[in-house]
């Protein structure tokens, strides 16, 4: 028997290269605002759900020790690019099977710690001591898309226009600014066909949110509860190279199927969505993966501004991983967090007028992740339930 | 309502400095034992909980992708020394709350890929910056113990002698061998009392254990599942540097209490132990904390032969983490599998004649344990029940 399980607050950082910002820094900020928004003091937390990639073994113990936070199960996990969610999903669970009822979901990345300087392969990881990294990966995806599916680069540039213009309303954004889709071509090469703004940075930060069972309308910060009504956690099958789908777009659809069905939702009733935008391409297979359109249409969807603010259906209003930023561990709970305001209607210059419905996507896979990958979606649920 | 949850296989690799050996066929030794022990297929596992401390961010479910398991929720733990078990902690509560019917614990560490060579500080770890590393950090604890408790440095010693003729019976074991406490004492000193011989070495493994409800009788390998009574994890609080109490003696009494109350049974109850003796001042404290004799008494205890083999309580059968190895991630399911084979019958040339009752404690910390640290307690059952 699973209990109705809600979101009582969110907080984050700033999202940024910030390598003289010390891990409980970014920590306190996060964590700080997430228990002040839901109400709750840091001895009420019950267990720990902390996600990390590359954080030093205990990074995440020991900054939730400055905050007060001790004495208790602090689970940290690992999921590559999701990890953030999945201690979401992780903490989701926990409150729903009464194993708690008070749960904090937490990420932290450094990636300034790690990628400033020459970077050394990962033993495992066969794939990215060849050299084939993450943007290698997802340029070998796009130029495959683009050749069976037939969307056009400038359809895939308007992505990166869409995402960091989104990002001039986010104050917490790393990258946000205008351009134009020929900026955006002419901008770098880094993996044909991605161009430099085509690709997410690296960045350091911190998210939190805190988990409980559904207070009703009087809660101690006046902020009101939104409502988890499903998340899923799945990892993937290996890319079958001799189908027409690119790397990401089954367990991407199994995943929100999954989510959907428990959630007793289909895509058309999504107001808002933040979904794993670490490279333009990644957004077009995503909202087709998502139902939002038919497989090949994801470059004219973002084209007829469906996904654009003021559009049915906006996609990443925060700027997503291109323009808010994408520090591994932190990122999912980020997404979260804009979802959680865009449903209470805090998000302020870039709100999705009435939103009731959200959803967060989030892909993970290492440099090797054609075999490693893993994907997460959540349905999230405005105060006071859908119109 | 928590369903019964019991183990129905386990397997390990050998535990050495095995550099040459990939990731991959650590792992592949491990789980396939371990699903040829429960009589299970790859497919046949719907959840993993796996845990590394310093594995590359993916080399889990890349490692577990070669097996054949893929496409289900692997969620990677990190919990310091205690990650192999904070692993079967949650394999086991999501058994026990019905999320899913065959979940695989798997832990797996390569120290020799991290640690030959020069050692740079963990940017987060300030106490390691200042060369507080491990050794020095239970250096400390036992030069504090030997004064607040008259514990003689011979008594410390014969933790080493114990556990390093216990693991002359265990072919996976990583330093077996016959000593004297004159020869663990004369060996080189590493911090204050602690010499060479009373450290655990760095170590290349992989262990697993596959979860489920409880089959009866009858199982498709033939081999009795064995019950999981119960697990508790907690996170340590700071240490009081003004008690008389060391490091980690509240934080394993704490959960211990937790996990046997849980069980419902007392320390005199349990027939067979492996515990974490990274140090041998590690066994001392914790054989007190857990209950088996008075604080202050853990020095008598060793001596008096009641944690030997042939004792009434035998302490590390496997050598523990002194002898057998002390693979990170590795070590807590290296623990299990051994009570597992104890409670079975199944430990040739270390048996604890008649074990009904087995308890697994792993302690875990970074070097900035001081303020990091966590603590797993499980209380295994033999097939059939007590007598």
């Amino acid at each position: 028997m699973t209990a109705s399980v809600s979101i009582w607050g969110v907080g984050t950082s700033r999202f940024a290269r910030q390598p003289d910002t010390p891990p409980t820094h970014l920590a306190w900020q996060a964590v700080t605002e997430a228990l002040d928004d839901a109400g709750v003091a840091p001895a009420a937390i019950e267990a720990v759900y902390a996600g990390t990639v590359f954080g030093d073994p205990g990074v995440t113990t020991r900054t939730l020790q400055h905050l007060g936070i001790t004495g208790v199960p602090i689970v940290t996990v690992e999921n590559a690019c999701a990890s953030g969610t999945t201690a979401f999903h992780e903490a989701q669970a926990a409150v729903g099977q009464g194993r708690y009822e008070t749960v904090l979901a937490f990420g932290i990345e450094t990636m300034t710690a790690v990628f400033d300087g020459p970077i050394e392969p990962l033993a495992s990881d066969p794939e990215g001591a060849q050299g084939f990294a993450m943007p290698s990966l997802y340029g070998m995806a796009a130029q495959r898309y683009l050749h069976c599916h037939g969307v056009a680069p400038e359809q895939m540039a308007l992505v990166a226009v869409k995402n960091r213009r989104n990002a001039l309303n986010n104050p917490r954004a790393q990258h946000s600014g205008e351009f134009t889709v020929e900026q955006i071509l002419a901008s770098r090469p880094i993996s044909d066909p991605l161009t430099l703004l085509q690709c997410c940075d690296i960045s350091d930060a911190a998210a939190a949110a805190v988990l409980g069972p559904d207070r009703g309308a009087h809660t101690p910060a006046g902020t009101p509860d939104v409502a988890v009504r499903s998340t899923a956690l799945a990892s993937g099958q290996a890319w079958d190279h001799t189908t027409d789908l690119v790397w990401g777009w089954q367990l991407v659809a199994d995943t929100a199927t999954a989510a959907f069905e428990s959630a007793g939702i289909g895509p058309g009733d999504i107001d808002v969505l933040e979904v794993h935008d670490a490279f333009t391409i990644g957004e077009i297979v995503t909202t087709e993966a998502l139902g939002l359109c038919e497989l090949g249409g994801g470059g004219a969807l973002v084209e007829s501004g469906h996904t654009s603010l003021g559009g049915t259906q906006p996609v990443n209003p925060s700027g997503g991983l291109l323009a808010r930023g994408h520090p591994l561990g932190a990122t999912g709970l980020g997404q979260i967090a804009e979802i959680v305001w865009q449903l209470r209607g805090d998000a302020t210059g870039r709100q999705v007028d009435g939103a009731r419905l959200g959803v967060v996507e989030t892909m993970g896979g290492g440099t090797a992740g054609i075999d490693g990958n893993a994907c997460v979606v959540a349905v999230l649920e405005a105060p006071g339930g859908r119109r």
